[in-house]
């Protein structure tokens, strides 16, 4: 593969975006200039590959990385771009409209400046988990200033494809709106309500299933961090919220008017209608997720097989099924509770399952149809 | 295994509850007698095996399972209990206060009745999704009336461990404000999350990662069961999602006050600490739901490793990670919009954690660390 991006790059800030992003282009054999105030991230960068130590009488960079903290991103791109008078500057940070409007506010001259959002991350923070493939396949928001030269541009899309991430043009209002939607409200959804789990007994949580470990997954989220984007996208998330309130709000009417009939025939007219259309709301959501590939969602069948959880066992089953000649298209596994077996969740395109049933049922495996 | 179900069981209503019980029952030798009044959905239970079609002169059963429609449970229960005058009785509705309260206010006799709920199910629905193992190693709540006796309760029991369930003993308001919590309230919520995306762009949906197709997949369910469920469920449902409001109140009210801000330090004191409570309650709330096996969450590491999309890769992978030694505690795949490449997110127990990654560097696998 061939690298678009013309070094020297500088990285400012070490963490692990800035790391991964040093480390990425190093690889690449692009020369990578690491700042960043921590002497102790800075050395670990460094030593996990991701370029060198800045020091005076470097040559100057040609594109400047910003991946400091949220709250101070703003600072930096501007000493950057002070800095370093012929650089573009980009920075990644996961809120773009605050980054801007404090640019502005500033004075900045930001035709050399464009913000940007690699949607990547991971469980491991810092410099430490730091990995060149993070970008790969993930979309990158690719942001301009609004006189953002062409070049400059041209030169942050160059960064994202180098690293194997897919660009995204839209404007930071655009981007801040659609991350509110797609990823700040369903983070609040998933947090309010892993809260009502506090005050359950056990003998409740034992009936919980796949259903609430998935809507609850990234309740899990880091506080501070997540603090710190609601706080800057704070009147994007807001109106996707108050619209959740609304909708909220008519179903907790209909749930009152429900609980209050003295049976089924009593329920007031309009009451299970409501109901039903926030479900059906929520499936009419759902449908348009993309699927897998970036394409719409394509129906995909599932042939369920039933486990033993035992070594190698999961292995074996997807032997037999690539021996099949059946392409997985994804996998779930479901655990029961206090029980050694599992049921795998195997999905394939539909005219592939009959024979991958076939298949697996003479090759002994207990299929779930 | 030896069946401590004593037959014949009369299961009335064959769609796929019901017929999955009949047809664990019959495959253990235990004698079926199927009723439904869908002479189609009857014939098809009986071809699948679930049992045989149930007429006069067959001879009395000992337990009837009443699997029909949840809004007609309860007079198919009081009619089962007044034909069968020696038979326990047992209903699978997925609300139990309901059933209940329907059957108290018609004056039964509720010695012989046991509310019950597999919490069971699978995609396919009506008999012919039925399978034998549907409630393997799944809760199955023991509802007793409160004026069941002790036999009626053991009856029951011993069909839910025979037919492979684990039995849990709670009585119907518990068993209903527990599915309040962790399994109605969360599909309301994924829901509301998921009704949002209908009004988006579709630049705004290709930004969307695994994390809201986590919170939104279960709001995909079926739109006319959800509403019965809710409606017969509304106070539990109400209680819980009173909280959730206020919460989200909360939340909303510190959004506006930061979206008011003209700057960071602009904002109002306790907006930031109520947004990181929220999310901190979240986290607190998610740390609580029982891992795999029934235990408590056990804090697993993850492994994770790239993945080429590729017929048998994916099982080229866990063959390797089985030859490594290493149980693989749990598995998810991630797939990247537009790349053909995915990762495959490897649980095990972190004393594994360091071998198995050398093992799999060892054998050209690219790990993302």
């Amino acid at each position: 593969m061939t690298v678009a991006t013309q070094g020297p790059v500088r990285v400012v800030g070490t963490g692990l975006l800035g790391s991964s992003v040093g480390l990425g282009l190093t690889r690449q054999g692009v020369h990578v200039q690491l700042a960043d105030p921590s002497r102790t991230a800075l050395a670990l960068a460094r030593d996990v590959g991701a370029g060198h130590v800045a020091r005076a009488g470097d040559p100057e960079p040609t594109l400047v990385v910003v991946a400091a903290p949220p709250d101070v991103a703003a600072d930096v791109v501007a000493a950057e771009l002070a800095a370093h008078p012929h650089a573009v500057v980009t920075d990644v940070a996961s809120v773009k409209g605050y980054v801007l409007t404090e640019l502005t506010a500033a004075g900045v001259d930001l035709t050399r400046y464009v913000g940007s959002h690699p949607m990547a991350g991971r469980e491991r923070s810092g410099p430490a988990g730091a990995v060149p493939d993070l970008f790969l396949g993930r979309p990158w928001v690719i942001a301009g200033s609004g006189s953002s030269t062409p070049a400059a541009l041209l030169a942050v899309r160059a960064l994202a494809v180098d690293l194997g991430a897919v660009p995204v043009s839209m404007d930071a209002a655009e981007h801040d709106a659609a991350v509110a939607v797609v990823s700040h409200m369903p983070q609040l959804m998933a947090s309010l309500t892993a809260a009502r789990l506090r005050s359950v007994d056990e003998a409740a949580l034992a009936l919980a299933g796949q259903g609430l470990r998935d809507v609850t997954r990234i309740a899990a989220g880091d506080a501070a961090l997540w603090t710190s984007i609601l706080a800057e996208n704070a009147e994007a998330v807001r109106v996707v919220l108050a619209d959740v309130r609304a909708d909220l709000d008519a179903v907790l009417e209909a749930l009152t008017s429900a609980a209050a009939a003295t049976g089924p025939e009593d329920v007031a007219p309009g009451v299970l209608s409501t109901l039903a259309a926030a479900i059906a709301a929520g499936n009419a959501g759902v449908a348009r997720i993309p699927g897998k590939h970036g394409g719409a969602q394509r129906p995909y069948a599932v042939v369920s097989v039933l486990v033993p959880d035992a070594p190698g066992e999961l292995a074996r089953l997807l032997t037999d099924v690539g021996a099949a000649g059946v392409n997985l298209e994804d996998l779930q596994l479901e655990h029961a509770a206090g029980r050694p077996v599992g049921m795998a969740a195997i999905w394939v395109l539909p005219p592939a399952v009959e024979h991958l049933e076939t298949t697996l049922a003479a090759g002994g495996w207990r299929l779930v149809r």
